[in-house]
């Protein structure tokens, strides 16, 4: 992977900020655990409380959590004064979301002045096991300017 | 869309007691609005709970929401000892889910012994005014016979 | 569906324009059937060279057509001056694509100043019987000003 | 990546055969130009009576290619006796096909009895540079004794 030129240099500064601002992360137990020029890490427990039929992690919070690692990921890379959109999202259930521990790693493929486009992985962790169970391909867009939609 | 013939008739209990056991969908305050054979609609207030950052609701929430319709709208289809599992989903988010109240329905577009494809759509509502937001299409597997995840 | 105002009153021979210019449409023996504000309709016979092993059409051959039907249907909303390039899409093979004839149906869902998505189906037709065999989601973006990506 | 373990130790002729029966590979010009288990490589040169409007070559050719390179990919790790079927894919086109010549590599992200998944990249080569154009995200599925999809 090539590495990434972040036009805001004060770019972590800005997705932890953001990230504050996204209540579902709280409320999900989701946490923001490292950010690099194009890449982010999400880590969650388990919770009982958000699991599907099986007692596995519902598909869709994987994916919650798998989108805000892909878009702050691309977030990096936008400048300053911009917002992230995410246009649409595709995810693969590998495996059941199964484990003590998940964490989701989201980054850059492609950067564009308008549109950027990132992969997302979703690892469970049981003791010192750690199994690749989701991949995510989002494309996310920048805005510039638009009312009511701030980083 | 043809009508499709349930294989158990009795389905409407089976994809009552499995959303039950869905944890995340109390969790997050879905709840099973219709059932019928290839069809299930869900609804969710507004919560400021499960935002992403400009206040609106987290896409992943979205997506569980959607997924969950998705899942038992194939359900609905299956043998009585089937369990379902989503293989792949994809969503487009034409708009920011923002409004007082949700509603999402899925419905089976291709139903098959192993494999059903259905549509999502997700539409916020905000007074009398409803908006398409959110649109999805998901890869369902039947299970029959697996340990461990039971319907 | 709400019915879409073209911004381009001219828009269907502009889409007869660039249709002729897509080479591969005449190469893979693909028809423009019919252009209507927001909707495409196009149609190919079987032809025994564009086969996967099986030999029914190849599914990226489905995906080509349903790509283009897609795309035009966008290109009917935007403005004269624009250029429309597909993003990303993603299609579910429902049945093999076994038939005599096929045609492509592609329709706006949500049209936008950038970003427009769209769906797509494609039916298998033999003799009498026409049967869904693939449906598609698709993003576009409009362009406009960038040089050596005119319409 | 770990690596597979092919359970047919002839899967390189398997794939040979049924690749040859794709008629869609040689009216595309597209040569199979690597298999390992898990691991598929296909090229293919530019050529005008494949493109899109802009003169580039058509998404729908490119995923062509890609879907052969993701289905053959998985074949490599089917038994000798099954069939393989995409069940849906999703491309992501991060720039225009633009080149005098393009590679397609697939691989397996998580083999399965019944379900594969596999990723593929498509770069563009242009003298010495070379450049990641498209990604695709598939579902395979094996399919074992029905008639009429021999592998």
């Amino acid at each position: 992977m090539p590495a990434f030129e972040p036009q805001d240099p004060e770019f972590r500064a800005r997705i932890v900020a953001s990230f504050k601002r996204q209540t579902a992360m709280a409320s999900l137990g989701i946490t923001l655990e490292r950010v690099e020029a194009g890449e982010v890490e999400l880590a969650m427990p388990y919770n009982a409380a958000f699991t599907q039929q099986h007692g596995f992690i519902h598909a869709g919070i994987m994916a919650t959590a798998l989108d805000s690692a892909c878009g702050y990921a691309g977030f990096t890379l936008m400048p300053a004064e911009a917002a992230v959109l995410t246009i649409e999202f595709k995810i693969n259930l590998l495996a059941p979301a199964k484990g003590e521990r998940f964490t989701f790693h989201g980054r850059v493929i492609k950067p564009g002045r308008t549109i950027t486009v990132c992969e997302g992985q979703a690892f469970a962790h049981e003791g010192a096991v750690s199994k690749l169970v989701v991949t995510m391909s989002a494309t996310l867009m920048t805005l510039i300017g638009r009312e009511g939609v701030s980083s």
